[in-house]
């Protein structure tokens, strides 16, 4: 009797669903958009829009309770504008989910309304996790529909088509679609001697040491974007390459591919114009930066939902 | 004693090492470009150049043999568009490689050049792996500048930076960095039926099979894009997601994502607008579709190098 080729996680225990900004299950109707999305959508009942300016969601804010759903009507006073609005799909129980860029800037918003980008909604915990994630691919579409309002190849103005998911040159016909950027984000294992490497950027909290981590270029598979990325970063050569979780980063619109590498050398020859100090930790070390057990050395690991964190965590408890 | 936490294929094993495009083995000295790295390594021995117009690959050819490789010298009569030369990077001996667009059109080429694109190049074999590999990163990066010689935000002009991985607005200096597709691709596997699922596009070759496919999209991890690129285009449920390899394609620079998909369901409602037909295949079809095994069926599998031909291959030789 063989063997399943698949593991023993359930969809709902999967890695990549334990991450930050992965709670988004919007029905997107990818294969039924046209030019009518987003004004069928408007016409159905319990319609709730996310309204950004620039990139940051606009929260309404009631004394303590933050909102950042906004009925159409509730829009207007926010200067809307509709020729760019975005349909993000439908929930479950059929309310239909849209991001529209307003023109107010987020220092003008009066004092009901709270500006907040992506990574304090999710630092802060202010958003539940499904809403947080359809804010990820809110703002991804947002500001690469603002990336793009000219065209590329002739510098004519552009126009979003069906519902945010395209644009056309009004002159040369050119059509793009939306941008997601893939990041190699790798734990390396030095499996003999039991540690895991970790960096400090400077722009990092005091303590906090983390995954090594790059853009994958174009030509490249992911497994070698591991090793090309880690050599770069510090010195140190992969050889196996794991692939564990993948994250939606919208910042402003990346994919995070989360791997383990398999370390061949322990020396490290760290990269200094990237990273402020680089070093292995041990499994002990690795476990109290994640439960956040004040350690003497005061080290720290990023937070939960953090595809590092979990890369970090699910290595601590493999096979222990 | 713990076992490992990788598995036991060396990085040469590796399936995405096994796929087209991905021979690319340059060293691209990710965090050493700068303003001069492409006059550098011109005036470095033995640089060889990949000419295009546009996305095709230029072949000198003299009688019998076809050759990618340019000296500086010989550009000159292409008319190269030097401001926007590439550096694609080093290969182990020291040489450098780069890739030049060329002002004159496939068309008005001398008849000692043929102009290819990347899939013909693929398909027809003409290029050793390692070579198509930097042929694959030269297409993406020639593709992705031509489409950006204007600024999104404000339609003036950009420039090229950084030896081609970098382009700023000349008036408003907004900075874009290249550009890489992710797609899911994914085969499908009913475990208990030891079946998986193949559909067949309009445009495919008579008889052919593959797995499907699409591009994840903003807001989205790889497993759920998997999940909800099989649902639209056949209706089956997934479960549970393995990622098994990568693979660079550049059509113009996507990179594809190869995924085991667990079909939960056996009813296919197949999504017309895509796929023209969309069926279940036993582990034996599978095997004589790879081996190209003339069999009444008369159906065939993508050609090796394909990361489909890959997913089907190793499905086949699990635990058999």
């Amino acid at each position: 009797m063989s063997h399943s080729i698949f593991s023993s996680d359930a969809p709902h225990q999967e890695a990549s669903n334990l991450t930050a900004f992965a709670g988004n299950d919007l029905d997107r109707q990818a294969e039924h958009r046209d030019e009518q999305s987003v004004e069928k959508a408007l016409q159905r009942d319990g319609t709730h829009i996310l309204a950004f300016t620039k990139e940051k969601l606009v929260l309404k804010h009631d004394g303590q309770v933050l909102d950042p759903l906004f009925a159409r009507y509730e829009l207007q006073e926010l200067d809307p504008d509709w020729d760019e609005a975005i349909l993000l799909g439908y929930r479950k129980t059929g309310e239909p989910r849209l991001a529209v860029p307003v023109r107010i800037d987020a220092e003008e918003l009066a004092c009901q309304y709270k500006p907040a980008d992506a990574r304090s909604l999710y630092r802060d915990m202010l958003l539940d996790d499904m809403l947080l994630g359809e804010v990820a691919q809110g703002v991804s579409l947002i500001r690469w529909n603002g990336d793009n309002r000219f065209c590329g190849r002739c510098g004519s103005p552009m126009e979003s088509r069906i519902g945010g998911y395209k644009r056309v040159c009004t002159a040369c016909e050119h059509i793009i679609f939306p941008r997601t950027d893939p990041v190699v984000i790798m734990l390396a294992i030095d499996e003999e001697r039991d540690r895991c490497l970790l960096g400090r950027s400077p722009h990092f909290p005091e303590g906090m040491y983390s995954c090594l981590a790059g853009f994958l270029e174009p030509g490249e598979t992911i497994e070698n974007a591991v090793r090309r990325e880690t050599l770069e970063e510090s010195g140190i050569q992969i050889g196996r390459v794991r692939y564990h979780a993948s994250q939606p980063w919208p910042m402003p619109h990346s994919l995070m591919i989360g791997c383990y590498a398999e370390a061949k050398t322990v020396d490290i020859l760290r990269d200094e114009a990237e990273l402020e100090d680089c070093r292995w930790f041990s499994r002990d070390e690795t476990l109290a930066m994640l439960e956040r057990v004040t350690a003497p050395s005061g080290h720290t690991s990023p937070p939960k939902g953090a595809i590092a964190h979990r890369l970090m965590r699910d290595w601590v408890e493999w096979n222990s």
